[in-house]
């Protein structure tokens, strides 16, 4: 099995490759783009993308890249982002003058770096950023990456959990050209419009709520062409094919102008 | 009058402070940090700060610093963003090769420039590239900014309203220390935090719905430190002070944790 990923090896998207499909193929790809690309070309059986981090919010152009494409949501993944100060073999933590990676795992040590006197530097990836520091010699430098990247380049990690807040975690959705029927404890992803009137948002949520099916996230993103109209994203605990969800979906379906099923998937719990 | 923005000066966030203050000093600052800095420390009277696009979605960022400063919202504007292709005078449509801006108005433009063969390059402002084009004295290079930043760099407009979707809008919201009580129509903006119950999202609406408040914008952020928690950000039609509104936020007030009103301010309509 092929699974497409965005980012260099060693990416935290990759090791949740690992992670969630065990010992497989997979193929970097440099945009997000590209990784819905290889799945619908047939080019890899499945990817993993990040459609949320507890810190930092919804990665938004993955949102509309699910609408933009013809692939099922076909599972989850919750990934502790334990960030690493990785430096070359030898070099010890008096010689760090500055730390590389990408701004947002740079923003995620900021108090780390400061209590430290390190100055934080931009690159353009984390993983990447571990093959710098390794290709420029550098023994003042230190990248800040996954514990995978440092075995991977064969470089030397300082210190682990350097991150400042500990509830630190990425939500990845599994996408498939094939949608699955998982056993267990499922949830659902939709997406759907409605007309543009007071109370329509209340009325999707209370085909929901009068069920007593359970809402994890509600996204909205902007409707192209008709300013300030949405499409919203939502994910409900259950899957779409139980009798309750179908009721609910059907109700919804009176309200919604346009209303699309992701995929049913097992849920992820920690 | 200063009124603190975003970019350099001709940028689209300058335009709009003209557009809403009138004749007015403006400040330029680096980031939407610096300008609720400058507005907080009394060095600028109001700021004023993108919130949303009609394309591109939320300006997440400064949702996030509406919550950590203590400033009210007190008004919005609704800028219609109209893209100009810029040279040096005496430049014309045949000598470009490439267009430089930043990467939004770029992929704003990306059928545009697709269809003249004109190669797009990233800068990192709008406003910004017009002065790159104009000090490199390059005639085969455009920039790609408002009217206002070719006026002001003494360049040339080649073409304009350059977008490939002419419902390009970008809303802007102000903010001072002080908050004001709007004569006509207005609107309000509020923050909560709820319980992580089902249905909770569900209640929250009610009290608007049931006392038919429109709401025109919903937006959710993660909760700091609580994993698949979040914040509302909710914008409705009306006047906190109104009676109805107040109802309505007492009635919120039961089942939220926390519950802040940012702003109540004149509604714009276009």
């Amino acid at each position: 099995m092929r699974v497409a990923f965005q980012g260099e090896p060693g990416a935290y998207s990759e090791q949740a490759v690992f992670d969630y499909y065990g010992d497989v193929e997979t193929k970097p790809c440099v945009s997000f783009d590209a990784v819905f690309d290889s799945v619908e070309s047939g080019d890899c059986e499945a990817g993993l993308i990040p459609i949320e981090n507890s810190l930092a919010g919804s990665i938004h152009q993955n949102y509309d890249l699910l609408l933009r494409h013809d692939l099922y949501v076909t599972g989850e993944y919750l990934l502790r982002v334990r960030h690493c100060l990785i430096a070359a073999p030898g070099v010890t933590m008096t010689d760090i003058k500055k730390a590389i990676s990408h701004p947002q795992a740079l923003g995620q040590c900021a108090g780390y770096l400061r209590s430290r006197g390190i100055q934080p530097e931009q690159a353009y990836d984390t993983a990447g950023s571990v093959k710098i520091v390794k290709e420029s010699e550098a023994r003042d430098t230190a990248a800040i990456a996954s514990r995978r990247a440092a075995e991977l380049y064969g470089m030397h990690i300082l210190e682990e959990g350097i991150e400042d807040n500990a509830e630190n975690y990425t939500r990845f959705l599994a996408i498939s050209k094939t949608a699955v029927q998982p056993e267990g404890e499922s949830k659902t992803s939709i997406v759907f419009t409605l007309k543009n009137q007071p109370g329509a948002l209340f009325k999707a949520l209370s085909v929901f709520a009068l069920r007593d099916i359970d809402l994890t996230k509600i996204e909205s993103r902007p409707l192209q062409g008709k300013p300030w109209e949405y499409l919203f994203y939502i994910d409900f605990v259950g899957a779409a094919q139980a009798e309750t969800a179908q009721r609910a979906l059907d109700h919804l379906a009176e309200y919604a102008l346009t209303l699309r099923v992701l995929g049913t998937y097992a849920r992820h719990r920690m």
